[in-house]
């Protein structure tokens, strides 16, 4: 089901109920761009070098959309049933104490591989669902502690008057003369017009017409005062064009004020709750501790805890540590397929072409009681929905399950589905690895202990003039046989050597070179 | 008329024509974004440093929507003829040789308003007409002429064979040695799959199954050779899915490389004439040389010049000499609302509002022949369409001839409405004269000259504790009067006084206070 801003609030029992629920969950996320490639990633990044260039490369982008599918064990049935939400995700848009107006980047390659999924950008950006990191929620949440009680102390001392539910009371604030007559003019005008709602009408209220926030706050520091004891003054912003409105309000008892600081105060908190959003979600995945399935999951991962929990550290042990406080066991299908036993049996693991190959013998597609706009045989040319982030998240864990039943068919309990804690065992070589692209010897990220540490005694790091190309390295490396290289950037790469044996000649070759255009290093030395 | 990718060629005369016979043009653009924050703007900013704020506050946002009015004089009528243009903008949206992949940013705020003007990002990002700079469009045809220099030299060179449409010659590339079984025998299955085709069909093409680039890059390098003098292979790229696949073509003789060859050619040209899209439009309202009129226009001209034109320099002087040779002729109608003698006679200068004071009396609201969707009479609450970036366009035109029919009216010939030359004259103090926002006493940037450079001597620069609130400054200054405070961030602001003979008594002021946890300078000294 697509969740957005106005079914939120009411979804949100039906989701925590599936997460708890569940046996596993699978996610996936749609993002406003993937690299700013600030950094190539290279063959021979080290895991922490990786890290630090995906962190600096996907800075600033956004998650869109969150897909997540929860698969629940039915035991009477003896299979298992798929809830599907796919949630629309936009930054708030009230202005709001504390609430930041963010700013984020897209790519326009990321926008226009969402547009080939017919992506509907007006419901994110209209309709999407807001957020705030905790972080981000305290803050706000002592803004608006401080107003109330800023309200409350104003309300005790006769004669002072509450103020703008939007004038923060530690702003640098407050008392700007008037000085020209124009302004005088507007505020006499002003006056007069509600000494008028005061002496000849009996309404509760008035509103007055928009102005500028110079005028308003012209205003809210003049008008009380010209009306002792007999005014409220409030802002208020219109939901639907967001124009803010001074509103005057007949009467200044201290009941009535106690009224207005309360409903004030009751229309703040609930607009904390919604500014909170989708992070509540999040909140309740991670505390649910339940197993979260992704396909080639690193960067979901990235923008989820960036974007709902808090900023990601600038050290990978303390991106393990935190992703093992916020989600504590995970799985990678991508990782999954590219291991022992699948590796030999798929020829590829991109999500689509994966799923459907893992319908096929000698895998038995898993028996799952499905949501209903979800065509499980479908294979992805056919497949309009892909890439609609709960439908990848749906295919993953179809392809998890099929793996999963495959493991299972070599145990000597031969029936092929039965609750997901007894798979537990099967599945543990896999679990907290995420998938690293583009890594030659480093197929993951190990996210609760060492990251493998390959010799690469046969890899060497080259400086080299701009106009070389790789013919020139080859040339340069004949005599060793060949090489795989991977780019730096233009003046920089690792030599890798095939044929490992020939590391020990590398060494003569360069010396034999009495061209020092370039610069040789092993790749312990440039360590 | 709304204007898209899809409509955008056969547009095009009609858009020349109407800016050939125009007498003066509107335009407005609705961005993603208007601020990072990076700098405060202050009152008292030189016209130098506000520049650069705003050069640098609006860096990577991006112009979505331009919108344009063409006014043209009907001698037979007397009247105005309008024609509007509402451009939906894009980065171009294929891989291209030296075709940036943009990135650009956006601020919620920014796309919460435009969702307010309900606005169609879907049109924008799915439909929106692309863009190159002058200097990207040269880059992207220097690539495009070295790739078609390099099939012509090949195709001459019997055995051997052009390579993929999108394999760029100069790339570091070629010749990746196949090293693992699985790539052995995915190559083994298609080179038997050409074969097949080669000896048991008559088909003159196959297409091959899409694979990863890798293997794409292997294919390339190895079937040719595999074949000699049977076949042609080429990339092509679905225009719908924008998957790439190989294409083996039967024969490779002269004349079909030749007869392959000028096809890409032809579709290399056309792809590069559609990626410069909308920036025709920009070159061709440079050329015209007319009139360019806005509201409130300097981010305008910024965004236009910046993502159609070429990056905005770091010096103002250079600013206003590269306006002066892309729009030879501003005039901003907010600029023009807040000179005389209108600023007597206007109470804001917000577009909507202004326009509805500038169709009652003493003004008259013009005669238009005014496009089908616009209801002229409209006033802001009632008007859906305002902010819809061809609707602004057509506002301010309104707008403006209104007040040009107003001077009209101070001259012995009292007939309102006229051909547009003969009111140049009366024009000529509004301009290229760009209004600034928050500036205390510069109203506007001169683009045709230097900067209007008012007595700052009662303006001092104050740095303080950031713990100072408005108040103890205020009380600091008590005795020489009120003031006004602009901040320029947490522990710096400029002061002005409001009695400038009190300027004399400041330094005694501060010399009197012995605490020296602040600092003041004169406006000069500060400089």
């Amino acid at each position: 089901m697509d969740i957005t801003r106005a079914n939120f609030t009411e979804t949100l029992p039906i989701v925590s109920k599936a997460i708890d629920e569940s046996s596993f969950i699978c996610i996936d996320g749609e993002f406003t761009g993937l690299t700013n490639h600030r950094y190539n990633l290279t063959s021979y990044d080290s895991p922490e070098e990786r890290y630090l260039k995906l962190h600096s490369n996907t800075e600033n982008f956004m998650l869109l959309q969150f897909g997540m599918c929860t698969f629940s064990w039915k035991e009477d049935e003896q299979k298992y049933q798929v809830d599907a939400f796919n949630f629309y995700i936009f930054p708030f848009r009230s202005s709001f104490p504390g609430v930041p107006d963010r700013i984020f980047s897209c790519q326009a390659s990321s926008l226009d591989f969402l547009t080939l999924q017919d992506f509907d950008f007006n419901k994110a950006i209209k309709e999407g669902i807001p957020f705030l990191r905790p972080s981000e929620e305290a803050s706000v949440r002592s803004a608006i502690e401080e107003k109330q009680a800023y309200r409350q102390s104003t309300y005790k001392s006769p004669g002072v008057f509450a103020l703008a539910t939007l004038t923060n009371p530690s702003s640098k604030g407050p008392s700007t003369p008037i000085t020209d007559q124009k302004t005088k003019d507007f505020t006499e005008k002003v006056v007069a017009k509600i000494k008028n709602f005061l002496e000849n009408t009996e309404d509760s209220e008035i509103v007055l017409e928009p102005c500028n926030s110079y005028l308003r706050k012209i205003l809210f520091e003049n008008i009380p005062a010209a009306f002792p004891g007999k005014i409220l003054v409030e802002s208020r912003t219109d939901e639907q064009t967001h124009q803010r409105h001074i509103v005057v309000v007949r009467g200044a008892s201290a009941s009535l004020q106690k009224e207005r600081n309360l409903q004030a105060k009751v229309k703040e908190e609930s607009n904390l709750e919604e500014a909170v959003g989708f992070s509540k979600i999040v909140k309740k995945l991670s505390q649910s501790q339940k197993l979260i399935v992704g396909h080639n999951m690193l960067l979901d991962v990235f923008y989820t805890i960036q974007q709902f929990v808090c900023p990601l550290p600038d050290v990978l042990e303390e991106f393990k540590s935190l992703v093992g406080c916020v989600f504590p066991k995970l799985l990678d299908t991508k990782l999954m397929g590219s291991m022992l036993p699948f590796r030999d049996l798929l020829s590829t693991t991109a999500l689509g072409d994966m799923n459907a190959r893992l319908r096929e013998p000698p895998f038995q597609p898993p028996d799952i009681t499905v949501p209903g706009k979800y065509n499980v045989g479908s294979t992805k040319s056919q497949d309009s929905n892909l890439h609609e982030a709960a439908y990848d998240a749906y295919v993953t864990g179809s392809a998890f399950l099929s793996m999963v039943n495959y493991l299972k068919s070599f145990q000597t309990n031969k029936k092929i589905l039965t609750s997901f804690s007894s798979l537990c065992s099967l599945i543990s070589p896999y679990v907290n690895k995420v998938f690293l692209m583009r890594s030659f010897d480093i197929p993951y990220l190990n996210l609760s202990g060492p990251d493998l540490s390959p010799c690469r005694d046969h890899v060497f790091h080259l400086e080299f003039p701009a106009l070389w190309k790789s013919n020139d390295l080859r040339q340069l490396f004949s005599p060793v046989g060949q090489i795989h290289i991977s780019w730096i950037n233009e003046t920089q790469c690792w030599i890798g050597l095939h044929n490992k044996t020939q590391t020990k000649n590398v060494k003569s070759l360069v010396s034999g070179n009495s061209n020092d255009s370039f610069r040789l290093r092993t790749y312990k030395e440039y360590q």
